[in-house]
């Protein structure tokens, strides 16, 4: 299924939670050693007990690639646990000269088959154009970012009065010919979320930055509401895949989806 | 060995050339396949006949994860073939917020051993310090990128009047107490070189652009030499590593790599 189709489908029925998998072993329930891969059967388990609510699974690539080889082979393992019908993000921010980032498309989009993948949008046009090439994937790209230091270089001001980051939605417009562009926005932001929601029109969003980060979630939900702008999801990590350290924890994902899905929908 | 060692230690004998492991299984010659393993076998022929003139080993990552978990043990086997005292370079070109970033560089510098990484600078400060807290290795930011598209952001002009690029290296000044930044700098972009020299000062610098990209070898060189800028490495990836087809393959190495030494050292 398309990529474009799976994001549609699911933020029609309301479905706008992310689940971040940012899977760390010291942070998983103990009980999970008792199996021979515990991080995999960790994220089966997250998996099992959000899939009826989420719109999408995000997995970082960072907490499985400090293992090396072995971590990949959780990715390939975890994405064959994910429902089909939900979008899969490779959180992997790339970015790269072309025959450099035609490589990383092809790991993401031909080896892994994931549905879409973050980039960094720094260098540009054409370390952006082999993720674009593959129309039914889609790629956010890193528009104003969660973290402090966002402001370093994202909200310096250009000689034409905008943020950087603007400059960077607004390029991504010309780039979207395959309607497979979506951009990363920081939930953190709130000010500067609602000054772009004109920008942010005709793109798929990406907002970390909700629970740990301590977004405000029903302020970013009403600025979507009131722009009549759909296709955007919530990634919710650390606070929803670390709700609970024991034997409750399946339990406890559902009841934290299901409050992150009601108040998204309430708002 | 600290990075900062090993990249002196080179330099200081003159050796510049950073040997680029973009390697490609549609590209290398034939008879690598007659070998269980076609990629390894060739990365240790192109070491084993480059190791005595080389000054750093870069190993662009994308080139390794598009084969998924089988691509990174290439990876570990590879580093292995690696002489000690050659500086190594993940060329991977991370950055994410603090939490990721930190386990992106225990990947790169803890699982993996490298002495050194590349990063984008786009989310700022708190994105690079879990990189910059390994005080005994390097982190190259990317400034000015050897790509065409690097004008669709890097060189956008600000409200002070300086280029983004400017802003990031020097902005990177101010991330250097230990001594291990590193700016990526397209030696495609000869006139905005020659005009950053001055802030290019007390940072390690590592140029990709020259061979395939046509990039000025001669022009780059005499750059850094008229301004006592020592420690530069010059990336030849596709120019060194695909110099033959045949079975002279391994004498190739050896002279192109030698004529590129001589052609930086007669500059």
């Amino acid at each position: 299924m398309k990529a474009q189709s799976k994001i549609e489908n699911l933020t029609s029925q309301g479905k706008h939670v992310c689940v971040g998998l940012d899977t760390d072993p010291e942070k998983i329930p103990r009980y999970f050693f008792d199996y021979p891969n515990p991080v995999l059967e960790f994220n089966k388990t997250v998996i099992e007990n959000t899939s009826h609510l989420a719109a999408a699974y995000k997995i970082n690539f960072a907490f499985y690639e400090r293992f090396g080889a072995s971590g990949f082979e959780i990715i390939e393992q975890t994405l064959d646990l994910i429902p089909e019908n939900i979008l899969t993000i490779a959180d992997a921010k790339r970015g790269d000269i072309g025959n450099t980032s035609m490589m990383y498309a092809s790991s993401v989009f031909d080896h892994f088959s994931f549905d879409s993948v973050t980039a960094n949008p720094y260098m540009g046009y054409d370390s952006a154009k082999p993720f674009l090439d593959y129309k039914d994937k889609i790629t956010f790209f890193l528009g104003l970012t969660s973290n402090k230091s966002s402001s370093d270089f994202q909200k310096v001001k250009l000689a034409d009065g905008r943020h950087l980051y603007e400059l960077v939605i607004t390029t991504i417009d010309g780039w979207n010919s395959n309607r497979n562009c979506g951009v990363v926005f920081g939930a953190t932001n709130e000010d500067d979320l609602n000054r772009s929601m004109n920008i942010l029109k005709a793109k798929y969003i990406l907002l970390p930055g909700i629970g740990a980060q301590s977004g405000n979630l029903r302020s970013v939900v009403n600025a979507f509401k009131n722009s009549l702008h759909t296709d955007y999801l919530i990634n919710i990590s650390r606070a929803l895949i670390y709700c609970s350290n024991g034997n409750d924890f399946p339990d406890l994902l559902q009841r934290t989806i299901s409050d992150y899905h009601s108040e998204i929908n309430n708002s």
